[in-house]
């Protein structure tokens, strides 16, 4: 009894939370009950039903058949059962037409001959891919005609059948648009617009907790990620909500078509809205979010930068991945209070970020090829000081300083180390070449059936040193690809930035900030 | 009349594609036509009308609603309609009585009270994330109970009504099923098991096509690529139906769904096929796929390696992707044949060959970071000739020599030019400088905000070359990301190939090549 009682509690307060989570779901449903109470009402009292008589039943049908949960989409659906059941009565009427005049035993073959026409053109009709919205339509089509001309067949007047039939269906679509409409109505062009808003906020939020388990230390040993690509990742919220954004391209599309039925409304104040260019924002938002799995992919690599090279880079990757999230927010922002404000010296920022990082990336390239990266400085784990110093006073003659600094960390050096390396630092070399010897071996293990080929090479000993040497710049290299995703990022932003211009300008969004 | 003539053509040319493209189309429309005459012939023929009644437009309705295009979808749709009714039945009957028990004045009030009731209950379950599948047969609970309980009320004998229209509803399933599973039946799991093996062939054609395209000249000079980032790449049809895959999820859940409910046929002979395996061995593909994307970004993106860079490891990066993309087919294949080969020897060559173009990268990793890459050798367009003969000869002498070769390559020499330039190398020199300033006019114009910047400091004169250095070295990286990118796909397919192995195991393929 305890556990049944704590079940139900269970189970009905994972129903109120469902409820809570958006309120419209318990609207609708209070909806499609009031409706098909009002229609059955139509029966249940006595003077409407001899008035109707008893096809006030398809009324019931229609309704239960057409109440959908936005305000465009029963629209949408009261469009095509309409249309498709007045075509059918008209092609019914005609039919049974013809079929009378040829004589009563020639009348069943001419219905099963069209019967069998009609239910294959339909049926091929709405696999035709510009036609397949309408696939209700013909659905449609088929089975009022098989009704009004088997009906009429058998009834006679199939003129009368099939008035009376579009009668009750009208009474049925008329009181599922009312009550969709005038009761709390559910706009799918607002749905769409929220959703929108989210997806920004969401390709953000993934971007930058990518980008921050990038520069954690222990975020990178999860050796049991290899195991499988599919992990649900628990501990990153953030990238399982990018992933169901990926696949966000046909509720998108379906809420636009259904929202391009309905009128005005809301704060969407004219005719013709563009909602086909919400679809197309997304789309570009969508290849943005395509550069934030690429960084997740870079994320969780088997072949990785040692943390202490990441570190060096540390704020320069915060700061462009910072910026960027925020130019996403902020466009967020706009489309959803529908002003349009000056990006310029936001995309500015994003940019010198960017710049800044690529710059950063430039001048210490040599970090990431030769072998002994650990930089004679005086303090290993920050980044190296003088970057952000030569950055921001960004003099000419720090640069080429810069740049011909690396002529002292070349390969050769490895050979005769610096006599400028002291104990301290010398210790860290060697940590950093633990590390590095840690990658090499998850690295043998990862092409399993190259491990045998490794080891004979390695039995000719000479060769461990220059092999040392191509994994650490590999691994090195990892946090180039790393950096030149996140600048692709960037660049596709500008692309976003036009996109969501372009709504601006045609869904007349309010100007701001002059 | 000509141009009618014409365009009627057209249409007509256009349908029979489209049939040609599919058989199965045609197939479908009809059986469709099929069997709403065989229900229709019910009713047109006196003996089996004196049976049934007008009933049976009933029968018309459920084929009409219930035909799907595969065999799997028409059994889950019927299964929906037939538990849907037999539940709306059972309610309808037990309500209808407890209103006869309570009098003539309060049935109106129940049955109106249970209609509200019965439309908000379907209508909010339809809504839970679990019960979604089933929308289909909480709508026919909706309409059925409604039906039945309303004509009831005003016809009398309820459980007369339920059990007539059961009956034709019956009789409408039964036939739509016979026709759907005798005549040449359309199985989802046939359609799921070659639309899986298509999205192999996909996935390998795009990669290398975009291999391809990275590794010609020409290919990267599409200055208008960077205005829009939805462009349709007319000259690139496989990344199109790569795009398209990454969207076929849905298409693949809904095919493997349908498939749980057919019963085995074919070349699927036995029980409880592990239709689910298929869509996760898509979802492992489509994670591949997510590389190739990022790899197209590469290709498209405005900071490019310049040709000769990038022609240097043409043959590594070249055979690499052809032996991913070989791994991809042969995979593809097996599935389709439903064998399982020893991949061993594959694997080995995918590796040893992701391996050399990771050797060649990182040995030549001064070529990435130095200004000068081009190397004083005798012919500067063929990949560096050393390179594949140090790496298939595979001496670790080699292998150090090159390694110390770099040395002779250090930023240092731009001040002083290597003695051993002849006058051709200083022209191809040139033109790879050429080539550079472009790359930096593009980039210049990138971040449009930050031109002003650029300028102001390139008044300073004398950081030019400094910041030359920066943007060859930042082109040159994005070849490093495009191997990286190419080097974690491959690590993608070792999980392809688990996930392969698994489907292989559950759906018991057969052992070949022992």
């Amino acid at each position: 009894g305890g556990i049944i009682g704590f079940s139900c509690k269970a189970f009905f307060w994972n129903v109120w939370e469902f409820c809570k989570e958006d309120v419209n779901r318990v609207l609708f449903s209070l909806k499609v009950g009031l409706s098909v109470l009002l229609v059955s009402l139509l029966i249940l009292f006595q003077a409407p039903y001899e008035a109707f008589g008893t096809n006030i039943i398809w009324s019931i049908l229609t309704v239960a058949i057409m109440f959908e949960y936005t305000v465009g989409a029963t629209f949408n659906r009261g469009f095509n059962r309409a249309l498709g059941s007045l075509l059918a009565g008209i092609l019914a009427i005609a039919v049974a037409q013809l079929a009378l005049c040829t004589g009563r035993v020639t009348e069943p073959f001419i219905i099963g001959t069209s019967i069998f026409l009609i239910g294959t053109v339909t049926s091929f009709m709405k696999l035709w891919p510009s036609l397949v919205p309408y696939e209700y339509g013909f659905r449609v089509i088929l089975f009022t005609f098989c009704l009004i001309i088997v009906s009429g067949y058998r009834m006679g007047s199939p003129i009368r059948t099939a008035m009376d039939r579009l009668y009750s269906i009208a009474i049925g679509a008329f009181v599922a648009v009312l009550v969709n409409v005038l009761v709390c109505p559910i706009w799918a062009g607002e749905q769409l617009h929220k959703e929108l808003v989210k997806s920004f906020n969401v390709v953000a939020d993934s971007l930058q907790e990518c980008v921050k388990k990038y520069l954690e230390d222990e975020g990178l040993e999860h050796p049991e990620f290899s195991k499988t690509v599919m992990d649900e990742f628990s501990d990153e919220p953030a990238y399982k909500k990018c992933r169901s954004t990926l696949n966000s391209s046909a509720k998108l599309e379906s809420l636009a078509s259904s929202a391009k039925w309905e009128p005005p409304h809301g704060r969407f104040r004219h005719f013709f809205y563009p909602w086909s260019e919400y679809v197309k924002v997304g789309a570009v938002l969508r290849y943005c979010a395509y550069e934030v799995m690429a960084l997740h992919g870079v994320l969780h690599s088997e072949i990785q930068a040692p943390y202490n090279l990441r570190i060096t880079f540390q704020s320069e990757i915060q700061e462009a991945a910072n910026q960027a999230a925020e130019l996403l927010r902020v466009l967020g922002k706009d489309v959803n209070n529908m002003k349009r404000s000056l990006k310029t010296s936001l995309l500015k920022r994003v940019h010198s970020s960017t710049e800044k990082l690529q710059r950063a990336i430039d001048m210490h390239s040599y970090l990431l090829t030769s072998i002994n990266s650990t930089e004679p400085s005086d303090n290993y784990s920050k980044p190296l000081p003088r970057l952000s110093i030569s950055l921001s006073s960004n003099t000419p003659h720090d640069l080429s300083s810069q740049l011909t600094d690396p002529e002292s960390n070349s390969l050769e050096k490895t050979a005769n180390p610096p006599p400028s390396g002291t104990l301290s630092v010398l210790a860290r070399t060697e940590s950093y070449h633990e590390t590095m010897r840690k990658q090499s071996r998850r690295m043998h293990s990862w092409p399993p059936r190259e491990v045998a080929v490794f080891e004979e090479e390695g039995a000719l000993g000479s060769d461990i040193l220059p092999r040392m040497n191509a994994l650490e710049s590999t691994a090195a290299l990892s946090l180039a690809t790393f950096t030149s995703l996140l600048i692709e990022f960037v660049a596709r932003l500008d692309h976003l930035v036009e996109a969501v211009e372009e709504l601006s300008n045609k869904a007349k969004f309010k100007q701001e900030g002059f």
